[in-house]
C-alpha cells in the first residue's frame, strides 16, 4: 500500500515554525504520511487567492490525496470546519470560500462538518486550528477512516466567494487578471475552453492600453523581452514577457481588465 | 517501526543549496529519514531568535524526534557541539545558546559532546559543520545508536543566553516583545501561566503608548482592523490586529515593553 | 531497497503551486519517492546561476540520486531535454547549460534525449515541461528503468555556457565573484586545488579596492565584523564578513574581479 499524501496550503509563510508544527501534528498520528507543501505564501487572510492557487495545484496529485488548506482569518469564531470529497481529491479546512473554486470545477461528493473532538489534539487553542484540528483530522483520514467519522454529513454546499466571471460574447470575451505569479506572468480568469473558437485565426488581446496580436503556445514563440499572450499550464489565458515580467512591464495587477477579440480567419 | 523524524532549524535561507546538502548527508546514512524543515529563516547569526523559535516549534512532534539546529556563527572555532535529550525530544547542534530556551522548559536528561569523528563526514570542512558533523550525527542517532556513542557525556549544562524575564507583581506583569511573526503578530515573553489570575476580569494591556482592554481568545473576537491582545498558540501573550499587522500598526518591534495590569473583577 | 531520492532545482520560487505540481506528478508514478528541494530560488531564467548552484549542491547525496533541474526559459521551443549520468549522480532537465558545470567536474557516462512520450504526462502543456515531461521521466527512472528507455543515447556532449575561468600564473591567480549567498558571502570561481601552493605563507587577496592578508580557515578566525578570505564549504575561495555580509560591506557583486598573490613564506 502506498504512503498517504497530504498537502498543505497556508498563509503562514516560512519564517515561523507554524508549518512545521502542523507537520509534527500529522506525523504524530500518521508516521507514514508524505507531506507536500503546496504553498505557504498565500498573502495573509487572502482566502480568494488561496482558493485559486489551491484549485490550480491539485490535479497532478494522485487520487485520494488530502489537501489541507489553512487561510483562516476567522479561526476560533463560529465558521465551520469541513472535510470535502471532490473529484478524485480530498480536502480539509475552514469552509470560508477556500474550497469554493475547486468545488465548482470538480464534482463534490460529500461535505462533512468536523465536530468530533476525539480526532483533534487533546488541547485545542483558539488561534491555531490548523495544528490542533485540521492536521490531526487529515492524518486520521489518511489512515483509512471514513470521513463520516469526523462529524455529520452536511447538506449545505461548500462556501463560494463571489468573483467576477469572464463574459463571453459571440466575437470576444472579457475577463480580468487573477494574479501575477513569481515570474510576473499575469494569469487571467479566462479559461481555455471558453475561448477555443477564438484561438483560430489571430485574436487580439487587450490589457490596459496594450494590444497583443495572436495567442501563442509558449514564451519562446516571441523574441526575448516581448510581450506574449498564451494559454498557461493552468489552462487559463496568461499575459507574459519572454525572459521578463509582464506585471512590471504593464504595471498591471489583480483586477485589471483583459479582452480577447476574434481576429481574421487563418 | 516508524520512520525516524529529523527536523532542521537554520539561518541558511532557501536561496542556496546548504539546506539540501544537509538533507543529502542525512539520507546517505539514514535513507528512511523523514526530514521536516522547522524554519530556515532565522536571521543570520541570531542565536537568540533561533532558541525561541525552536522552543516554540518542537512540542507537536512525536517523541524521539531529532531536532538539528544550525545557527552557528562560531563554526570552526572551539565552541562545542552537543547531542541533548530533553523531555521527549532530542536535539543536535552547537552549544551556543540555541538550546537554552527549550532546555529550561523541558527536563534535560543528558548532554553528550560530539567528539567521535567516525560518525562525521569523512572530510570535514571548517565552515559547514551542519553538513559535515551535525547532519551525519543526527542520521546515525536516528538509526538507534545510544547518544553516548558520539562522545563523552557532559556534566556541564546546556548554554543559555541571557534574556529578559517578565517581572510579575501582585497586580500586574511587565515583559517585552520577543519577535513579530510573519503576520505581524507581536509575541511577548509573558507566558500564559504567569498571568492566569490576571485573565479574570478585564486586564489592561499596554504596549508603546497604546492601551488595550481585555485579553481575548481569538483574532475574530474583535472587529476587522482592530488591535487585540490574546494568548497565542505558543502559550504566550500576543498583540495582534484582526486581518492586519500589529507590528506595522504599532511600529513596535523586538524589546518593546509590554505591561498587563489587573482589571476590574468580572 | 531504499527509497529513491529525487531533488528539484528551479527558478519557480515558492509563492505559486508549480513546485508542488511537479511533486504531485512524481508521486503519481513513484509513490515511494523521497523528494528534496535543492532550491527554487534561482533567479528567473538564470541558467548560469542554476548550473553553479546545482554543481555545488549534489555531492552530499547518495549515489543514484536523480536531480531534476528546471530553469528553462526555452520551454516549448526546440531545445532538447536530456537525462544525464555523471559521476554517481543522475540528472534530468533541459540541455541549455544547466548541467554544464557539473558535467565538466564529474565524469559523464551517458546522455539520453527524452523523446519517448509514453513516459510523459498524457497531456503535455507547451509551458510547463517540468511537470509534464521532466518530473514523470525522473519518476519512471527512479523505478529502475534504464535511461535508454526514454529516448536515443546522444553522442552530443551536454551544453556548457561560456563562463570566465580563473587565470593562474606562477605567483598568483585571478578570478571573479560567481555569486553572493544568503549570508552575503562572496563565492568566487577560484577552486581550492588551483591555489593550494599559494595557501602556504600569507597570500594577499584583493577584491575591489580592498586587500586582505591571509586565507583563513573559518569565519571565527577573525574578529566579529572583520572581512575574511577562506575556502568555503563548496571548495572555492570565498570572501566573507564574520557575523556580517561581505556583499554589503564591499558593495561587490557577480563578476567583480578577485586576485590572490603569493605571500611571504611561513
Amino acid at each position: 500500500m502506498s504512503s498517504p499524501i497530504i498537502t498543505l496550503t497556508t498563509d503562514f509563510g516560512l519564517q515561523d515554525s507554524y508549518v512545521a508544527q502542523m507537520k509534527g501534528a500529522i506525523l504524530r498520528i500518521q508516521p507514514a504520511a508524505v507531506i507536500v507543501d503546496l504553498t505557504h505564501a498565500i498573502p495573509p487572510q487572502d482566502v480568494r487567492r488561496g482558493a485559486f492557487v489551491l484549485d490550480g495545484g491539485v490535479d497532478p496529485f494522485p487520487p485520494g490525496t488530502i489537501h489541507v488548506a489553512v487561510v483562516d482569518p476567522g479561526v476560533g469564531s463560529a465558521r465551520r470546519l469541513v472535510a470535502v470529497e471532490a473529484g478524485e481529491q480530498r480536502f480539509v479546512g475552514p469552509d470560508n470560500g477556500i474550497f469554493g473554486v475547486v468545488a465548482q470545477r470538480l464534482q463534490v461528493a460529500r461535505v462533512v462538518e468536523l465536530t468530533k473532538s476525539e480526532y483533534w489534539r487533546r488541547s485545542v487553542s483558539r488561534t491555531f486550528h490548523g495544528r490542533d484540528i485540521l492536521a490531526p483530522v487529515a492524518a486520521h483520514w489518511s489512515t483509512g477512516l471514513d470521513a463520516a467519522a469526523f462529524g455529520p454529513v452536511s447538506s449545505l454546499p461548500v462556501a463560494v466567494l463571489p468573483w467576477n466571471r469572464p463574459a463571453r460574447e459571440q466575437d470576444g470575451c472579457s475577463g480580468e487578471i487573477l494574479w501575477a505569479d513569481a515570474f510576473g506572468n499575469l494569469v487571467t480568469n479566462i479559461p481555455f475552453d471558453l475561448i477555443t473558437d477564438l484561438l483560430e485565426g489571430t485574436p487580439q488581446v487587450t490589457v490596459g492600453g496594450t494590444v497583443l496580436r495572436g495567442i501563442r503556445q509558449c514564451y519562446a514563440d516571441v523574441a526575448v523581452g516581448e510581450l506574449v499572450a498564451l494559454i498557461g499550464s493552468h489552462g487559463r489565458l496568461e499575459i507574459a514577457v519572454n525572459h521578463g515580467s509582464a506585471a512590471e512591464r504593464l504595471q498591471a495587477g489583480v483586477g485589471e481588465r483583459v479582452c480577447v477579440i476574434r481576429g481574421p480567419a487563418p
